[in-house]
Formats: structure tokens, C-alpha cells, sequence
């Protein structure tokens, strides 16, 4: 099969190099609009060539799109004008009531399927394309009934040879519980660090006692604000529901220390070690 | 050389673990006032023999206490006043301005170094200690003009044969930079797995969900009340200072996401990412 991937970045890459090693891919036709990381995809032997929209779709049965939220709203409907009706297009997305509401409609959005992995690191662009990046994570199928069976059955079974666990979610679940597991913990851990360089200022300091602990928790502050910027626009309204939920409890945690109240302050501690029995 | 560590916690019993392989401690003495804590500790390896402080002590060149803070403020006092004028006595405490004032003008004072080593697991007891848990961290010697060059250069001496990093810093600065760079991010945490357990109803979906940058930001919340919440009231007024900084940058980051300025929203992820320089 020829698979064709847009946006050839952490994600885009590192599908690439799995598609390749699991067997799924014979040829992989990588499109970005920029020229710097096509050619950095290509040295690095993620792709198998660089090619326009156009040809490259002309050529593949499988479409991929990897890009930030906001590219992908305008260019998903633009790849679908694109499709043939033999060809998949899924796309790897993070918040999809957008994405949906610019597909909705189209004539070909049943060859379309809506993903998203839940995986990632902290770093962008091809460099940061990782082997094995998507094993043992989950993928995230939204709206299946709004798909061909054809189409869904493709992506279940590439799931499964990537040894991906699948879990099915409507579009709006989807962007509610992302906003709880996944995007307030990129909030949380840029605020850290925006924190611990106001009062930090002596960087060395940082440098000599951050513990691994701490790496842990900011370690996130790493991220693209191109890929996560777009992210909370789309997802406002649960990530601001969820962050209101996050300053009130650490208002909470502020108050019982600063009336001395250590008791009530263990037993909100222990009540957030209960996180132990879901997070392995 | 013969060691008595009091407290065969995660610290306690991975510190015993590298003094052996080390070469450092011949024999390693355990004093826990927890029995069971005490009798895995031997079933583990950990130390050689359990038995009681003033028997332990009598026998030991050098006495490390790694309990909680709240137990060294009473324990380290005791322990001075059976000092003899050749024994090294050390601490492994992460708040030390009230450990400093119970010890201050004891006739044993000198022979007593104030340690804090930035490492550590969100595991507690005997079962987490774990090999190597120090190499590559940094170790903070407090006040070291108040002990004898004798008994920090012994100090030194097994920091380096650990390959640890050696810090010097005076309690009040001490207890301010690990409020900055340590303790914040425990609250973080905390109040993230508080957030999301409060938002997220549904125990399985996290379970799904949940992505490693989730899990490494949430990562701290599993740790022990019974070590932070001592923490936290010793080192109350340097914790609140930075807490109220995390609470306005969090505040911030919302109004901006309200006011649909993510313009302003972009720059401040820029400003967050500078921490990339700092943390590897």
C-alpha cells in the first residue's frame, strides 16, 4: 500500500517509520508545506519521497493527515475534495468538533475517519519522529457511524498490527475528556514553569536542584505552542471548565495551609494519591 | 565502616543500598520506629541488622536519619545528645529551617551536617528503595560552616564515591530555592490528580485515555502525605509564596483563553518553553 502523510512532524514521523517497519506501508509519500522539514523527513529516511498534495494523493489509498488543529480544519475539506472514492483519509487531531463541524457534509466524509492517538513527546518537528512511539498507546476512533465500514476496518486493523488499544468516542466525549487527561496537564506544566522562572531567577539554582520530580511535572512546558496554541482555541470551553475546576482546588490546598488546617490538607493528599489505582 | 540509618524508607533503604555496593559501609545497622517497616528491610537486604538507637548508635561511625521532617525535628535532638565526639551524624531532610533551630547550640552541633539529596520516587517505604537512586543527583550540603571540617569532608567524600553533584547553600536559601524548584511541583500535581478525579467521573475513560504526558505531570500525586504534609507545613511561608505566583500565572493563562487573546496566549507558552534551556 501507498500511504500518503501530511505533516511529517513527531507524529507524522513517527507514524511513517511505524508503518514502514510493521509491514503496513510498501511506500511512504511525505507532503509539507514546509520545504526545510520535507527535506529533513526525506534525510532522515521517514519518507520515501516529498511530493505535492495533488500527486501524492493521486498515487496513495491511504491519506494522513498530521498537522496542527488549525491546518487541519482548512485543509481536511480540501483533501476530501481531493478523494476518490477507493481512497481512506484519517486525520491524527486532538480536539475534533471543529474538524468534524468542517467535514460535516462534504460528499466524500464517509471515506474519512477521525483519530487520535493518544501519544507523544515533548518535542516537534521530523527530528523528534520516534520508532515505537504508538505501541501499547491508545487510538481514539470518533464517530465511526459517520464512516464507511471499509474505511473504519483499514484503520482497526493498522491499530492493531501498531498494537494499539482502540476505545470509540463521539466527537463531543471526545474534546470533554481530552480536555481532562490530556490538555489541562500541558496547562498545568507550562504554568509551572512560567512560575519557577518568575521566582527562580538565578537559572543555575534550577539547574543544580531540579529533581526528577520536578523534570516530570514541567517537562511538558516543553511543548510547541504551534501544535498546543491551536489546541486550546478549539477546545476553549472544556479546557477553561476544567482549569477553572484546577485554580479552585489549588485555592483550596492555598487556604487549609494558610489557616494551619494540616489535617483536612492530608486528607486532600490522600485523596489525590487515589489517582494510584488508574495510573499504573 | 559501621552505619546506622534511621528510617528505611525509600531514602533510607536505597542510601543503604549504594553505601554497601559502594564499598563505603561494611555493616549498615537499621533503626525503624515502624517493626514491620524494619523486618522487610532486612528480608530485602537493605541492611544487615535491625535494632534499637541507642544500641545502634553505640556501635556506628557515621548516623543517618531519613524520616520525615516532622519526626527529625524531635528524633535529630535525641539523637545529638548520644553523640560521642568521633561519630558523624547526618540528616537527609527537604525543609531545613526548623531542623536548624532545634539543633542550634546543642554541645554536639558541630558534629552534625545538614544534607538534602534531590532524588527521589513518588514510592515510599522499604519496597521502593532502589539502586543507584542517587547517582548523577545533587546533593545540598546546608550550613556547613556550623559543622566540623572533619565530618563534612567525610560527607564529601561519600557524595563523590556516589557520583553525586555537590551544592552548598545556607538553610534560609535553601528552603526557599526547594519551594521553587521542588516542592511547587508537588502541589501541582496533587491538585492536577484532585482536578481530574473531581472532573472526570468516569475512572475507566482516564484509564484509556491517559497519555504519557498525563502520567508524567500527575506522576508526583502518588506520593506519600506522611512525608509532604510535614513539608509543606515547614516550609508554609516560602510554599504559599510560590503557590500564589502558580494560582496568577494559572489566572492569567484563563483570562487570556476568555478574552480569546491567544496572541498574548502564544507568547506566554514561548515564555514557558525557555525552561528547554534549563532542564535537558
Amino acid at each position: 500500500m501507498t500511504v500518503t502523510i501530511i505533516g511529517i512532524g513527531l507524529i507524522g514521523g513517527s507514524l511513517a517509520l511505524s508503518l514502514k517497519e510493521k509491514g503496513i506501508a510498501e511506500r511512504i509519500i511525505g507532503v509539507d508545506r514546509n520545504a526545510d522539514n520535507g527535506a529533513k523527513a526525506l534525510e532522515l529516511g521517514l519518507v520515501d519521497e516529498i511530493s505535492t498534495l495533488e500527486n501524492a494523493m493521486y498515487r496513495s489509498q491511504l491519506v494522513i493527515l498530521a498537522v496542527p488543529v488549525d491546518v487541519l480544519v482548512e485543509l481536511l475539506p480540501r483533501v476530501l475534495d481531493l478523494t476518490g472514492t477507493r481512497q481512506v483519509i484519517a486525520d491524527m487531531g486532538s480536539v475534533k468538533a471543529n474538524i468534524a463541524a468542517a467535514v460535516d457534509g462534504h460528499p466524500m466524509r464517509s471515506r474519512y475517519v477521525s483519530l487520535h492517538p493518544m501519544a507523544g513527546t515533548e518535542y516537534s518537528g521530523p527530528e523528534a519522529a520516534v520508532h515505537d512511539l504508538f505501541t501499547g498507546k491508545t487510538l481514539v476512533f470518533c464517530d465511526v457511524g459517520k464512516s464507511e465500514p471499509e474505511a473504519v476496518l483499514l484503520l482497526e486493523g493498522i491499530a492493531d498490527r501498531l498494537d494499539m488499544r482502540r476505545v470509540y468516542l463521539e466527537t463531543q466525549e471526545h474534546d470533554l475528556h481530552t480536555a481532562y487527561v490530556s490538555h489541562i496537564a500541558h496547562i498545568t506544566s507550562f504554568a509551572l514553569a512560567l512560575t519557577v522562572l518568575e521566582k527562580e531567577k538565578e537559572e543555575q539554582r534550577i539547574f543544580e536542584l531540579a529533581s526528577g520530580g520536578f523534570e516530570s511535572t514541567v517537562r511538558l512546558a516543553k511543548s510547541s505552542p504551534d501544535m498546543w496554541v491551536p489546541i486550546f482555541r478549539q477546545n476553549k470551553h472544556n479546557v477553561l471548565d476544567v482549569l477553572e475546576e484546577h485554580i479552585r482546588q489549588l485555592n483550596r490546598m492555598k487556604s487549609l495551609m494558610e489557616q494551619d488546617d494540616f489535617e483536612q490538607f492530608y486528607a486532600l493528599i490522600e485523596q489525590s494519591n487515589k489517582i494510584r489505582k488508574i495510573i499504573k
